[in-house]
């Protein structure tokens, strides 16, 4: 085993960590943005982004993120987690176990992987750690591809934020490395297509936008009927979202979603 | 992949770490002793030992501990790594990089493997941390079976005593559980979305039904305009193939189609 990465090896890990983003969602405590910068920067990775957190950095921050203040001092703040990740083509929520809502659910060594496989396919990455106390909520969760879980001591589960930003880090560093556990079985943890993709993934934005048109034409046709929309769009959106739809991809379903609008359109004009 | 272990492996799981000591030498900080417990439950081990800490676990040790006191509490101290390790029959010191001594030099992921071979085999194994600033001198790094090194960014390596302790526990959690990196690669083999289902994937011939009626609902709709229909439906196949539909789901698109092909046919029914 080799515990000495060759250039090459240190050189396409810093490739793939450059396009990975850690989020951190409504921080309550200023010392844990500090930690959590310093986990990231012991393992290579630099771009931290705070969503809504309860205190900007302070001084306490800053003393816990020891050496690690270039990355705190870099970190980009935005008002939502849907800003925060907009440019995104695979976001990864860290969660509790949790069946409040069916995302597909990782070990950390395997969405690792995929965050490679996606970093060379030319994508950008979102892994995204919730409060301290509730986590991501569920409107938040439903903005991420798949939920990754750490597979803590079930009677005692309490990993504070940075230790699990440490762990989803070190994983992010192995699979980088080409060192992770699943890296033989790499073509199978990817998603199935991605070896055949040439088209770049789709974006959040472009995903959203997609979802928001979807949204749109099954009000046109009448899908819901009076039932209430919000059951079949969170099926739908996680099947699309489980698929890793390319930017041509979403094109040629809105094309399709627009020939419905506009049939739905002609056939309701003398209503 | 399986997330939740099945009962055998979780006993499995405990029977291996209960066979692991975690052992902190020379521990400088107090508040480390008792964050280094919240990390070792986080991942099921209970087995600490102090030797000749700096200072005695006190009320900072206990606070950090948060809900990990009863490890902290029954701490075993030690005034000497000899003392420690008298029962081990596998000692691993863990390390920044370092050729002081012609140790060999493991990953975590590779010295957790051994662990649990060797705690399947009637050992006892310790695994050792050193002092935050100095780390395992020379006489008790001679002790040491073999060395444990984290691969962080060799530009920023400092991860504090918890965050590495944290970190090995992890991997120790892993291979007694069966997921490290040694283990079959099975986990990763199976299809993304399997530990979130619920519903039985969708058969061939439910697929076939669908892509059929997606097919006639492009058409109705007058989505190819005089265009071939064989590449959209490649690729539309495609992408729904890759998302692993269930049951469930397809029912749900068909029934969207339905909605779209009742708007076509109202829109065309005047033509």
């Amino acid at each position: 085993m080799s515990t000495e990465p060759s250039i090459s090896a240190a050189d396409a890990a810093a490739f793939t960590l450059a396009r990975v983003r850690i989020v951190l969602v409504g921080t309550q405590h200023p010392g844990n943005m500090g930690s959590a910068a310093r986990a990231m920067k012991t393992m290579g990775l630099s771009r931290l982004v705070l969503v809504a957190p309860e205190t900007a950095p302070n001084a306490e921050s800053f003393a816990l993120a020891a050496g690690a203040d270039d990355v705190l001092a870099s970190a980009v703040t935005c008002s939502t987690l849907a800003e925060a990740i907009a440019d995104c083509t695979q976001v990864y929520g860290c969660t509790a176990r949790s069946r409040r809502i069916a995302l597909e659910e990782l070990m950390p060594r395997v969405a690792a992987d995929r965050v490679r496989a996606e970093a060379e396919a030319g994508g950008e990455i979102a892994v995204v750690f919730g409060r301290e106390r509730t986590g991501l909520n569920n409107d938040e969760l439903q903005l991420c591809h798949a939920a990754v879980h750490i597979p803590a001591n079930p009677g005692y589960s309490s990993l504070n934020l940075a230790a699990a930003v440490q762990v989803l880090s070190y994983e992010l560093r192995l699979a980088a490395l080409g060192e992770s556990a699943a890296a033989p079985a790499a073509p199978a943890a990817v998603p199935p297509d991605a070896s055949a993709r040439r088209e770049p993934p789709a974006s959040h934005a472009q995903l959203e936008g997609l979802f928001g048109q979807l949204g749109d034409t099954l009000d046109a046709i009448d899908f819901h009927k009076g039932r209430a929309p919000e059951a079949a769009m969170r099926k739908l959106r996680r099947l699309f979202l489980r698929a890793g739809l390319d930017e041509r991809e979403v094109r040629l379903l809105r094309g399709v979603l627009s020939d419905a609008q506009r049939m739905a359109s002609i056939a309701t004009r003398g209503d």
